[in-house]
């Protein structure tokens, strides 16, 4: 990838609030902007709504191409005519995240009092709870009061718990996947390898790299190599390459390569075609800040108190960067609060990522779990 | 750290061999200098003598103050009068490793062919043998036939346990402590990372940084970070940091701070000036190339066959890097050959950086193994 070459851009379906977006660092966006895909139908009563969230370097494309790799829908697997989420039945909405760069307001939209640049590092500080607002705003756009689901997996599981705790009364269901109620000393310190590699990169130029129109390469992809592994687990890294050398030519000191190593690398530039710079800090500083129970004086089930939400917890055996520890810690606050609670620990040697794979486990039960909350919604076939 | 800063430069205590190396690559090396330290004294039989082989980032200044530095030698705790490794009783040996920055033959050695630069990125690729062979030069020098014991922990273990496959006659006792007989692929990953961000660094200039006065330093910073968090286990992260917020100013998207990602910072920052670059991709090469049982058709068992050598294997219950499951493998392919072998692992929340720590289950442990082999090889008090 030639370092010189500038972000694509395509035309996302949006929407436009034009009274802004007050923000949990205080300040307020004047402009708000939510890019989203949306499939299936909402029926009549629109009561038949799931909300889909992305994970960190996700976005709303969740279920058919996307327009700038041309690879399927992150979870084509899972959303779709008889799939587990089954857009036969329900009307699934998927929203890019406030900060991110695929259409809604983020670091690469119009500065608010200079409008002919770009916010660049300049975009305030949000919060995965101000993710979930801008997304609040779309789903009423939507014309819908509840939603009959918000599932999401790692920081797409951060917000639906924000969800079930910011507005407990439009949640019917709550699936939180591979998720943590907050994000740990470890988990911020990978995040912040990310960043200084990226700031370290001299095409960053100070976060303005867009005005001299290039792209922070390299750092990008070390920030995405950083974060790839700690999405696998060692076995699949194993499986995948073990140690083989990919050449056996003659070994020099930067000549030679692991499988392992060309793998990463080959993650590391694919991504920097796709995601920008300011974009990847803004949503890891966002999941670094999360921290669900803070607000309720440390005690996590005070951000759940008198939830009538049923809630759907799925952790993998294997996962290492939100481990199964997490998601039982959400579990006791929600058994605290004597609230409808499932959870399942899928046994799995694949590690985070394993939330965007084909786990039969995982895929049943959340078939199965959607299929009852529809019996005790009453949600008509 | 002013980027612009070149690398510190002391004297070393040191030996060259003018028949230089032959490694393992199949290059020679026509010059090999060992620079090292001892402490204690070397007794008439010459049968009380201890190589202590360090780690990744490591250097032969275990028991004193590391000249570059000012801080006490890397194993200040574990070596000394009166310490485990007692200096009254035992010749305690050091060398920087093969590859190394801080005296012995390395990327900052004048180049073979042109005496007027240095190897910089041309320095052949050594392997941990190749380390233990330039050690071994080294203990021949001193007129020490045969070694009480090899010891070293993380990658100085990998070193102990070649120097017991290679040299099997020359080492009464072998202690390879948060070790591995491989380096696994998420090791490798995670090295990778760290070679990616120093040569994304402008400060690199391909290797070459060292013929323009400079240091790649953010992106040598940005490796040892990785590294680090390695180290350290999620416990150990959070009891010293936790998500406390290092200062309560207003947020912006680069402004504030985890108190880890400063603490990670300043880590970075340190090492850099007394750590040159291409030695590290030098040396994280070597260990990423270790498989000790790929000579013996993966059999690890065929590595020891017929071994006299007393074994230590020490493993720490919160490493992650260099898992007990590492440490068991050994010791099941020393049971193979119906090796002595005692293994011991250390319940400690710390992470693999325990074996620099005080641990008493882990001093005692060694002091007294190293007891019974001095009685069991004559040793004279």
């Amino acid at each position: 990838m030639d370092q010189g070459q500038a972000f694509a851009e395509v035309l996302h379906q949006s929407v436009t609030f034009d009274d802004g977006l007050a923000l949990d660092c205080g300040r307020r966006l004047k402009n708000l902007t939510v890019a989203y895909r949306t499939y299936g139908a909402l029926n009549a009563q629109k009561s038949n709504a799931i909300l889909i969230c992305h994970a960190l370097t996700g976005d709303q494309y969740v279920a058919e191409t996307q327009p700038l790799t041309g690879k399927p829908g992150w979870w084509a697997n899972m959303v779709g005519e008889g799939l587990p989420i089954d857009t036969r039945k329900y009307y699934v909405i998927c929203a890019n995240v406030l900060g991110g760069c695929m259409g809604s307001t983020g670091p690469r939209s119009p500065h608010d009092d200079r409008p002919e640049e770009v916010w660049g590092t300049d975009f305030p500080a949000v919060t995965i709870q101000d993710m979930v607002r801008a997304q609040a705003r779309l789903v009423s756009h939507l014309g819908i009061e509840k939603l009959f689901a918000v599932i999401g997996g790692s920081m797409g599981g951060m917000q639906a718990l924000a969800w079930a705790a910011l507005y407990p009364d439009q949640v019917f269901a709550c699936v939180p996947v591979a998720a943590a109620a907050y994000h740990s000393a470890q988990n911020i310190a990978f995040h912040e390898i990310g960043r200084q590699a990226i700031a370290a990169d001299p095409f960053f130029y100070g976060g303005r790299y867009w005005a001299e129109n290039v792209i922070p390469a390299r750092g990008l992809a070390v920030a995405r190599m950083t974060a790839h592994i700690t999405y696998v687990s060692e076995a699949a890294l194993t499986r995948k390459f073990g140690r083989r050398l990919q050449t056996a030519t003659d070994l020099t000191l930067l000549g030679d390569r692991f499988e392992v190593e060309s793998y990463l690398e080959h993650q590391g530039s694919s991504f920097v075609r796709r995601f920008d710079a300011n974009s990847y800090l803004a949503i890891t500083r966002a999941m670094d800040l999360f921290d669900l129970a803070a607000d309720f004086g440390g005690n996590l089930a005070g951000a759940f108190a008198g939830t009538k939400t049923r809630f759907l917890l799925v952790s993998f055996s294997s996962d290492w960067l939100f481990p199964t520890a997490q998601s039982r810690a959400i579990a006791r606050a929600l058994n605290h609060v004597a609230a409808n609670v499932s959870f399942l620990e899928v046994i799995s040697d694949k590690g985070h990522d394993a939330f965007l794979l084909d786990e039969p486990d995982f895929h049943k039960t959340l078939a199965g779990f959607l299929a009852g909350c529809a019996e005790h919604a009453g949600l008509r076939e």
